[in-house]
């Protein structure tokens, strides 16, 4: 048998194994679930240095390979690390469990009791980048929500993954559950993910998280709905009404607090009413953070320490010091801005003008859109969802932040008392 | 040019097109598309003779192609059909309109008020074979929850289908808006198929609706979010404590109401504690309303006119006068077989037994499932979404029967006083 035949078998019953644990999963109450996170918790703790020895591998690894001092920051599992690893799942477990609520039991005509039940998703492929905590954040809330997990971390992390989920595993193990329900696969070659990818008679959904190359490649390849966003061009648009004093630090957390972010700034746009009197103020402020501006021919000539953009600035993710800046002429052309090059992910509108706050809020097409906010506040802890397992910049099933009740769906419940269709 | 790039390129024109006229819908007040919804049911009217006319041409080619009488007589667009979809625009005008609610509007503890607003897909695209009245039902739905149809209908549908979409056009022109938010594939070339399914840029989900053929090429193909069920093997579980009064036109309704659809019974599952005193009976009323019976040993045994059933039988979807039954130990065993053989599409039992009705509900992974009532009940309109797209049998985005509300996605949104992440 070739070595890709081995590859295929293994990923095939690792998925079959996977679907077989997640009908387990189905019934187990909360607390079962809430005591097993708890124990995971304690678990962790326990093995650290299990853990860390094992990661120490990768990180010995990862240096030989020459890997980038901030590859192997998101690689190291410090004891900060695994504090806050520990602490989610603990987090997770006070989360509330989305499994088995009905919503909407209504009564139809003919005496059915009709609603709907939310259920477990079933089995979820997570395909990520360097950092192995994924690896038990993803588990916590997948087993939160009654699904089981196939973990694909990256291959310079894959001593620290196993290890997590040998000592998760263990845990499910002890309390005679199957171990199948959280599994990282062990196969480092990259002919794993497309077998994996291939799946769908055992997977019920893939979530990639990394740069876009990876989420564009596992979109290519995937026979399984994806859910995922490629990138986040977000923008802010300062209204002419917009309170200034509310719009300046709105701005510079949006950019400034951590640029290299989907939820930070890439795109300011200004009202030109307020153009000649604000965009000096805001870039001088921006300038003092070390931001470059890139922006139109108009606000160049309010500022000339603005660098005419070019064409290509436009729709950009810099993940960087960088900001685009347009003078616009309304709100409507605010938003064909938005649609022609925001990525769906997050857009502002600083304003006092009611209508135009309604207005935006109803026609922005973005999975997060706000009024008067900072656009990092698009994440599902900030949101209110307790923890999020990714976001979604497509519509099917997710938009936005995920959390557990984007893990499951929901069915249709009928009590009937001997109806019969006429 | 080659006939394959006019193709290519007529079919992404209509995609972009349909993207534009999208953003349009977006604001339209449910007054105006509930207008639009009952002029278009006037027009249809009006045009009753131009539309019957056309519809001619395709029966008069379905005869010269030999189609059958069955298929012939979906395609035939009588006086009842036409007053069927005329009805049907009314109603959907009298439905709720999705778009716009906004669904727990909740204050964070920084005074961020974070909600969810349903909004739009986008752009559909619907594929389907030879009813034409579909056109028109589909085209209802995706204008009231402000999203863009592309139809893509079956060759031998073609004139009937242009002829259907030029009247609803008529009047989206008349009114000043889009024509292309309900667009007509003209091309009956498979390979329009191909390149509408590749469009992923432009349309943001796919419905097909058909055979089981299709539905598997259309997921084979697409790069776009697909929303199917391929089959209906639907089962209803007698418990040793059903009310065997309720249960026989049950049984009765489910497989001989509409043998020949989706929601239609292909297994009896009967509990041993009762397989004989009950399976006779119902066998004989099955068997006088001219339903082959194909049965495990054990049933064979208790009902001679029972023939054994072959390994293949099991899970099949008959669509037909025959049914698959099977004497089970327990509500587990009646539980695993559904969950191998079924097709997450509706499962039923009839029970008296609380907890084992708690127990079949929440367990049990089904699109639809139900106590105590007829499977014919897995229907948008009886189960109270007014009226159905289509009924999906995987779990991403919707799973049961799908309306209005999933023809909507929910982004968040933030009325927000300023606020900065700290």
């Amino acid at each position: 048998m070739s070595q890709n035949q081995d590859i295929d078998k293994a990923i095939r019953l690792m998925a079959q194994k996977a679907k077989k644990a997640a009908r387990t999963l189905i019934s187990l109450s909360t607390e079962t679930k809430n005591s097993l996170l708890r124990q995971m918790a304690a678990a962790l703790e326990e093995n650290q240095p299990f853990i860390q020895q094992e990661n120490q591998k990768d990180l010995v690894a990862g240096q030989k390979k020459g890997l980038s001092a901030a590859m192997l920051d998101r690689l190291e599992l410090s004891d900060k690390v695994m504090a806050g690893m520990i602490g989610g799942l603990l987090e997770v477990a006070t989360l509330p469990d989305p499994v088995g609520e009905v919503l909407g039991l209504t009564k139809r005509p003919n005496g059915l009791m009709v609603g709907r039940m939310r259920v477990p998703l079933g089995v979820i492929g997570m395909i990520y980048e360097s950092r192995p905590n994924v690896t038990v954040d993803a588990a916590a809330l997948c087993l939160k929500a009654g699904n089981a997990i196939i973990l694909r971390g990256g291959s310079e992390a894959i001593h620290s993954n196993l290890a997590l989920a040998e000592v998760l595993q263990g845990v499910l193990v002890a309390r005679g559950l199957d171990p199948a329900a959280i599994q990282v696969v062990p196969i480092t070659d990259r002919a794993a993910v497309t077998v994996l990818l291939a799946q769908e008679e055992f997977i019920d959904l893939i979530i990639p998280r990394g740069g876009e190359g990876l989420i564009r490649s596992v979109c290519e390849l995937s026979r399984i709905p994806v859910l995922k966003h490629y990138k986040g061009v977000c923008h802010i648009f300062v209204d002419k009404s917009g309170d200034l004093e509310q719009a300046t630090p709105i701005i510079m957390n949006s950019k400034t607090q951590r640029p290299g972010v989907c939820n930070a700034l890439e795109g300011l746009l200004i009202h030109r009413e307020i153009a000649a009197g604000y965009l000096p103020i805001i870039a001088k402020e921006l300038g003092q953070a070390g931001v470059e501006l890139r922006g139109c021919l108009e606000s160049v000539a309010l500022v000339p320490s603005i660098t005419p953009a070019q064409a290509s600035d436009w729709g950009t993710e810099f993940l960087d010091l960088i900001l685009c800046v347009k003078v616009v002429g309304s709100l409507d052309e605010a938003m064909t801005y938005m649609a022609e090059y925001g990525s769906q992910h997050t857009e502002v509108i600083i304003t006092e003008d009611y209508s135009h706050a309604q207005r935006f809020l109803a026609e922005v097409d973005a999975s997060t859109v706000m009024v008067n906010a900072s656009t990092r506040f698009n994440d599902g802890g900030q949101l209110g969802l307790g923890a999020e397992i990714g976001i979604s910049t497509t519509k099917l099933h997710a938009y936005g932040p995920m959390g557990l009740e984007e893990l499951t769906a929901k069915k249709f419940i009928v009590y009937g008392a001997g109806q019969v269709r006429s």
